[in-house]
C-alpha cells in the first residue's frame, strides 16, 4: 500500500523537532537494490529551493540510493548557506548509512534531499542532523506509512498508494501537499518506488508521462512552489522487467491515485472539482481551458457558494487563446447543460451542487481532443489557513 | 468633479427596476456638441457581451452622441436575442432624444450601450425601455453624479473624477467596478468626457495610453470581464484644442484617479496594495512580474493576515519569463528590505502591515525599467461576496 510494498526498500519517519507541533518531520527512504536506477521531475519555478538544486544535480548520475525528506522548513530562498545545509544533510545521511549495523556504502551524491515548509528561513541543522541519525536507525521494511506521515505539513491525512502487476512487480508511492498545488507541480513532494527492473531512460519516460497526466493536471490555487519534487526509484528486486507501456501505466496509476488524494485534501476545500474540456482542437487547448477555469477565483467562489454561475466559466474560457467560437461553447455542471451555444439553456436551478464532487464539462465543438483538470473551490477556510500560516 | 463638468454634456440616472434593491440602474450621457468625436477601449475577453459587440461597431464611425448604461444585468452570453435587445435599447435612446422637448437628431448608430450585472440572463426589456425614456426626461447639465450612481453594482461608493487645464478645457469621468478588475480591464464601465477640441485619432491615442497606464495596471482578482468598456467623448465646447501630450496627460490623470477609486473599493478588500517592480530589463517585464505577484492567492491571503511572507512573493516572481536571476532579487515590504539577493535580509518583524496601504517593491537588478500594479488582498469578505452574488 506504500513505498515499502515493492521489494528492496526500507523507510522511516521520526520527529526531530522541526515542526512546532512536535510531530514526525524527517523521513528517509533507502533503496537496497540490487538496482539503483532513478528519475526525477522538479518544479518549473525559476526560484528553486536548495534541495531542488541539489537533487537535480544528484539525478544527473541517474542513480539514487536514498531520499531524505523534511517538513518544517522549505530551505528555499536561503542563499548559499541553504545549499550548504542541503549538502551537509546528504553527507550526514550517507555517513549514517555507512556506519549502520547493516552498512550501506554510499556517498552524498547518491542521496536526494526534499524539504517543505516555510520559505525564506534556514533549517535548524542542530535538530535536523540528529533527526537524520534517528531516521537511519528507524529504517524498516514496512516504514512507508511512517515516512508518509513525516512529510505532512498542512495535510490532514497521509497519502500512500500502490499498484501491483499480475507478473509480480509493484509500484508504490507517498506524497504530501495541500496548498500550492499548481500547474507544473506544487509544494508537492512525491516518492515513487518500484521493484521492477528498469533502466533510467525507461524510468524517466514513465515518470514524465505520468506527471504530465496527473500532477500537472491538478491545480488547487494556481501557485507554483519552489520545492516540488517527484522521484522514482527502482530496486529491480522483483527480477521482472516490464514493457515500457506497462511500466508507464503502473507509475501513472500510482501518481493518479496520489494526485487525487492531494486535491481531495487541498487546504480549506469543500469541493472536489473535475473540469473536463471536450471537443478541443488539441490536447494543449483542452488543458489551457481547463486550467484557466480552475484558476478563476470567481468560478471557485461561486462553487463554494453552491452557485452554478456558468457565465463566469464562459468568461474564464474567453481569456484563453484556445481555438473556439464563443457562440458554439456548451457548458454542463453536474450533467445539466446550463449553457448551449454560448447562451442560457437548461434551467440552472436543476443543478445539484449539494455534494462534494462537482463535474464541469466545457464542450468547445472544434475537434475531438480532451483533458481533465482537477481543482478545488475557494473557501473561507482557504483564506483563513493561508492568511495565518507563517505568523 | 464629474462627466458633466466639461461643457457640452448632460447626464442622468434613474431607477428602472432592474436592480432588486430598487436603486438607480439606468444612466444616460449625452454630448450636445458642437463636436461629437469619440474613442473606446473594450475588454480583451473573447467572450464579449452584446453591448460590447454593439458599441465596438458604433465606434467605427468615430462619433458618439450618447451613451446609455445599465446595471442589474450584463447582457453577456445571451445569444442573438441579447444583441437584438442592445440594438433596441440604442434605437429607443435615439427615438426618445429625437422626441424630447429640445430634440437631439440622432440615430441608434450614434449611441453606445454598456451593461453590467449577472452574466447569462436576458435583460427585462419591459422595464429597461421605460427606464430609458425616464432617463432622457431626467437629463440635466449637472447629472453626472446621478449617472455615476446608476451604474454601481457591488460598488460601495460612486466614482467621479475631473481634471481642469489652465487654458480652459476640462476632462471628467465616471466609473463603476469592484470585482472582476483585471488585466486588460474588468467589469469596469468608464465614461470620460472632455470639452476640448480633439479629433478621433487624438482621442484614440490619448485613451489607449491612459488605459495602458491605469486601468490595465489594476488587478483585483485576475478575472477579465465580458463587458469592460471605457469610452471617451469630446464636445469641443471649450473651443480649445490642446496639444496631444496635454490631452493624453489630462485623460490619464482622470483615468488614474478613477482606477485608484476602483481598486480602493474592490470587493471585500482590506488592503490597497501597490506592487512596484524596479530594475527590470523592460517595462513589459516589470508589468508581468507585478501582475503575477498581484494575482498570487498565497501572497494575497498572507497580506490579508498581515503576514510579510516575502517567500511567496519570490515564488510568484519565479513563474514569470521575465529577465532576472533568483539570487539577485531584492524585496521590500513597506520599506523594509526583507529579502536581498534572493534570501532573508532585514528582520521581517520590522514590517508594519497594520495600515490599509501596502507597498511591495521588487528589485530585479537587471536594468532601469519599472512599473506599478495595484491590487487588493484576498479576504473572507471577498469569498463571501463572490460566493453569494448571483444566488
Amino acid at each position: 500500500m506504500t513505498i515499502t510494498t515493492p521489494k528492496g526498500f526500507r523507510a522511516s519517519g521520526v520527529a526531530a523537532g522541526l515542526k512546532a507541533s512536535g510531530g514526525a518531520d524527517v523521513a528517509l527512504v533507502v533503496n537496497d537494490g540490487p538496482d539503483f536506477t532513478a528519475a526525477g521531475v522538479f518544479t518549473g519555478n525559476r526560484v528553486k529551493a536548495a534541495p531542488v538544486l541539489w537533487s537535480q544535480q544528484v539525478l544527473k548520475g541517474r542513480v539514487l540510493r536514498a531520499v531524505v525528506l523534511n517538513s518544517g522548513g522549505a530551505n528555499a530562498c536561503t542563499g548559499t548557506q541553504g545549499f550548504r545545509d542541503t549538502h551537509a544533510t546528504a553527507e550526514h545521511v550517507a555517513a549514517a548509512l555507512r556506519g549502520a549495523p547493516k552498512p550501506t556504502l554510499i556517498g552524498a551524491g547518491d542521496v536526494a534531499v526534499c524539504s517543505t515548509g516555510l520559505i525564506g528561513e534556514l533549517l535548524p541543522m542542530d535538530r535536523l542532523l540528529p533527526g537524520v541519525t534517528a531516521a537511519v536507525k528507524a529504517l524498516t521494511a514496512d516504514g512507508g506509512p511512517a515516512a508518509a506521515e513525516a512529510i505532512m505539513t498542512t495535510d490532514t491525512v497521509a497519502k500512500n498508494a500502490v499498484h501491483t502487476s499480475a507478473d509480480g512487480w509493484t509500484v508504490g508511492g507517498i506524497a504530501k501537499g495541500a496548498g500550492m498545488l499548481a500547474p507544473a507541480l506544487a509544494t508537492m513532494l512525491v516518492v515513487v518506488t518500484t521493484d521492477a527492473v528498469a533502466g533510467p531512460d525507461a524510468l524517466d519516460a514513465a515518470l514524465r508521462e505520468a506527471t504530465r497526466l496527473t500532477f500537472d493536471r491538478i491545480d488547487a490555487d494556481g501557485c507554483m512552489s519552489t520545492n516540488d519534487t517527484v522521484l522514482l526509484l527502482a530496486s529491480g528486486a522483483s527480477g521482472v522487467q516490464p514493457e515500457q507501456d506497462e511500466l508507464t501505466a503502473a507509475v501513472t496509476a500510482v501518481c493518479h491515485d496520489l494526485a487525487q488524494q492531494l486535491i481531495a485534501d487541498a487546504e480549506g476545500a469543500t469541493k472536489h472539482i473535475a473540469i473536463e474540456v471536450v471537443g478541443a482542437a488539441s490536447e494543449s487547448d483542452a488543458v489551457m481551458v481547463g486550467r484557466e477555469v480552475a484558476r478563476n477565483n470567481l468560478v471557485k467562489t461561486a462553487l463554494f457558494g453552491n452557485d452554478p454561475n456558468w457565465g463566469r466559466i464562459l468568461a474564464a474560457v474567453g481569456v484563453t487563446s484556445a481555438v473556439f467560437e464563443p457562440d458554439r461553447v456548451d457548458v454542463a455542471i453536474n450533467g445539466v447543460w446550463v449553457c448551449r451555444g454560448g447562451a442560457a439553456a437548461e434551467d440552472r436551478s436543476k443543478v445539484d451542487l449539494s455534494g462534494r464532487d462537482v463535474r464541469i464539462t466545457v464542450h468547445l465543438h472544434e475537434a475531438e481532443m480532451s483533458a481533465t483538470i482537477w481543482t478545488t473551490d475557494l473557501s473561507h477556510a482557504y483564506v483563513h489557513e493561508n492568511s495565518a500560516y507563517s505568523s
